[in-house]
């Protein structure tokens, strides 16, 4: 980017790189397709990050991202509300909505615990998760935290946290995806595998 | 994305998803990130947008993107306006002033001629291109577009319509880029880096 270029071009450059995953490059050529939309195309798109950003906010309840007071699923009273499943972010939710077979609510954390990137337990929605908890008839909390270092830390500070409280807390299955080869599968996903086989 | 999600965000990621090069889960994933945004970064953003599509235009004389009248290539008065680059997009320009090493000025088409894609002469920035040889003393036209079908042959075309009016049209060479490996190089290239080899 050099001084050849017009200055709102290079500007819209730097505006697309700081999105994650867009370099340089490409936020040049996202830049060169705004100026080939119409008028309207790019003040529509203007306005929707505007409209993303000042309207959508976290559900009072799972913390869910939500242009409500209370998201859609927590406001559903066809929904279990007695289980929570606990993620790490608005993007795991969709993935369990994709699959059309998990009728309970969710928790978003925000965050995972990680003492080396200095995030603490007051860091994360850890504080609203025990409110619900402390508030409502909870039957069972499902950590559903990725199977990661920080992940696995997580689920278990948590799950020592609420044992005393009574609540049953059961972790996500972790094995050989289905479609998967065992072949490509790594010692740490066959050990899960065979350690939580289960009788035919 | 389902209705479990908050609607901003689905029309956010829908704006994303018409950028080139841009799918649902990455466009999807752009828009979370500016939910993470503060709300000056967002507006920034935004204004980003609407500022490049506003105040962006053409260059008069080259017709390359500036948001001034005659872009600060043409208006420079070091740089040879007698010899002419003529490439297809912008981007392209940005590439030439990488190399530090062209002085001379730059007609950007906008397009290529393409039957197939119902492309004429008429509709890329070729009038342009003739006002300018028609009005100015120009000595030398590079023929900068790539080599793909239609690049040569908007290449040919141009150069068949101003051989007549008796200026030098000249093209790019095409060989083995520099780094590359001779192994690696496919038939055709290695065939120009043949027929164009040079006495050491």
């Amino acid at each position: 980017m050099a001084e050849h270029n017009a200055l709102p071009l290079i500007v819209l450059s730097e505006q697309f790189a700081k999105l994650p995953g867009i370099g340089m490059k490409t936020a040049q050529r996202l830049a060169y397709a705004v100026i080939s939309m119409s008028d309207e195309e790019a003040k529509k798109f203007a306005e929707a990050i505007i409209s993303a950003k000042q309207d959508v906010g976290y559900c009072t309840q799972c913390q869910n991202l939500t242009e409500f007071d209370l998201c859609p699923i927590c406001s559903d009273s066809r929904r279990d509300s007695s289980v929570i499943c606990v993620v790490e972010t608005p993007k795991d939710v969709t993935a369990f909505e994709r699959t059309n077979e998990y009728n309970g609510t969710y928790h978003v954390l925000h965050g995972l615990i990680s003492p080396i990137n200095s995030v603490g337990p007051d860091d994360i929605k850890l504080r609203e998760l025990l409110d619900r908890i402390n508030k409502n008839n909870i039957t069972e909390i499902i950590m559903a935290t990725n199977p990661t270092v920080e992940g696995e830390a997580t689920a278990m500070y948590i799950a020592r946290l609420l044992k005393p409280m009574g609540v049953m807390v059961t972790r996500l299955a972790f094995g050989i995806p289905v479609g998967g080869q065992l072949e490509y599968a790594d010692e740490v996903t066959l050990y899960k595998a065979l350690e939580n086989r289960n009788e035919m």
